[in-house]
């Protein structure tokens, strides 16, 4: 366990060494120049996680509440002693960050240089479950969908540039960290995609309330992609019929099913029926 | 279909008559003795079909921004015609309800003298599935299971009395307006909730990591109670110890899924094999 270096404490919310973390909600839909922030302390450890794994997450400065601290030196020792660890008292902490952080606990990141699709798709092992998303525009559900894909030992989850940032605070914090220590991709349009993961040999099935299949029915394949579609409207009957598709059961005349709740099922159908958990 | 009567113009965002509009954001938390708001078309179709089931939901004023009138005059047909309909320009409108309404749909509903648990577990059919929820504080999760108790069918959905109330705006949105139509209580102790069940002859199954059997194989009977605890910490042990378990299988050493996550899989799983879906 590396020796931690003391934490700096800020008596200034305008220090210029916290910049980054000021008034994060209200920055939360800005660009960052692939910089995101963590908080709260189970996306800390995950963001520790990520930094050592080398895959292009990067820890940079770490702000904690000052009665924090003493709970969290053994996470705090996982980081390298360059990231620099900062520490305020609850009136500096909340003037900061522009609202009540009751978790006390924030990290700000760097995500650079991290493999796009086509790399992934040729990383990914020959035995594989990849989860593919087009257009999804809600944080919430983006975090969601990272959280369930981790659960059930999703390899990549890749998605077409419509999709939201999974890297934004909030699609962060619900995904737990996953999507920190998840790979994933944003590039190019859902036909690329659908085109890049056949030609790798994987069998797509896209979720729908039509689809042809029950989700139980999926048969076992040694790769396959779980595909969902925007919120709402789900997949465009272009996608749908360029791959099979699959249905959840449920009763007639409702709302369909939440994005990340139709993944989660079919994710955990089919990671069941491939022996992956 | 009913004859409409024109909607009334809303020029002050002071005006009496719309007083329970005001800031509903910010009263989000407080006591309103029943009352409810309801936002969006799709819950608005929800309240309708409550409202006329007589089941102890009222609809009791509607507030829509000006646009929105012409498009939704069908479903304001649903409601009884001294249900009154303020219409208002999107100034006013916002000014009205505290914070930019893009939805433009609002509703104030009232619930009162609905049935208790005790008369819900009593009315439910001879064959029913029914959701148990001890503890559940957050108003999305909780929206997020009366939305997949809805899409899997169950019967009621039972809750202790240190729930969180599923009838806030947040919740009823996120539910999808389910919140309304599904019957519910939220009234004692998980102990006393428990043995309510077991009396009544229900097999109640908790969920649970550590579960002593695997989710899909919960044996299928006449009435099955799910049961799912609070957010973080699950059901605690002495629940546990009272209840059959199952798991949910997944990748170990991650957080466990989300609550609501949790529940739908396994409603998913127990509609399933008993035929109700």
């Amino acid at each position: 366990m590396a020796a931690v270096p003391p934490p700096i404490r800020i008596e200034d919310p305008a220090d210029p060494r916290i910049a980054a973390f000021v008034s994060i909600k209200e920055r939360d839909l800005t660009g960052r120049q692939g910089r995101f922030i963590a908080e709260g302390t189970v996306v800390l450890r995950m963001l520790a996680a990520a930094h050592r794994s080398g895959r292009g997450i990067t820890a940079e400065a770490i702000l904690l509440l000052e009665n924090r601290v003493a709970g969290l030196a053994e996470l705090l020792a996982q980081f390298p002693a360059d990231v620099p660890v900062f520490v305020a008292d609850a009136p500096v902490f909340d003037a900061i960050a522009g609202f009540n952080m009751h978790r006390g606990v924030l990290a700000l990141g760097r995500s650079d240089a991290m493999p796009g699709r086509d790399a992934l798709i040729a990383a990914v092992p020959a035995s594989s479950l990849v989860l593919a998303a087009c257009g999804i525009s809600n944080h919430d559900n983006m975090g969601s969908l990272f959280r369930n894909a981790a659960a059930f030992g999703v390899d990549a989850v890749l998605m077409d540039e419509s999709s939201c940032d999974p890297m934004y605070r909030k699609s962060i914090r619900v995904s737990v960290g996953s999507a920190l220590t998840l790979p994933f991709s944003r590039e190019g349009t859902a036909a690329e995609l659908i085109d890049r993961l056949l030609t790798a040999g994987f069998a797509i099935w896209g979720l729908s309330p039509r689809g042809e299949v029950d989700v139980t029915e999926i048969p076992p394949a040694p790769r396959t992609a779980l595909l969902v579609g925007t919120e709402g409207e789900g997949l465009p009957q272009a996608i749908l019929s360029a791959v099979r598709t699959a249905r959840i059961r449920q009763r007639p005349g409702l709302d369909s099913l939440n994005v990340a709740m139709a993944a989660g099922i079919a994710l955990h159908q089919v990671a069941s029926a491939n022996g992956r958990i």
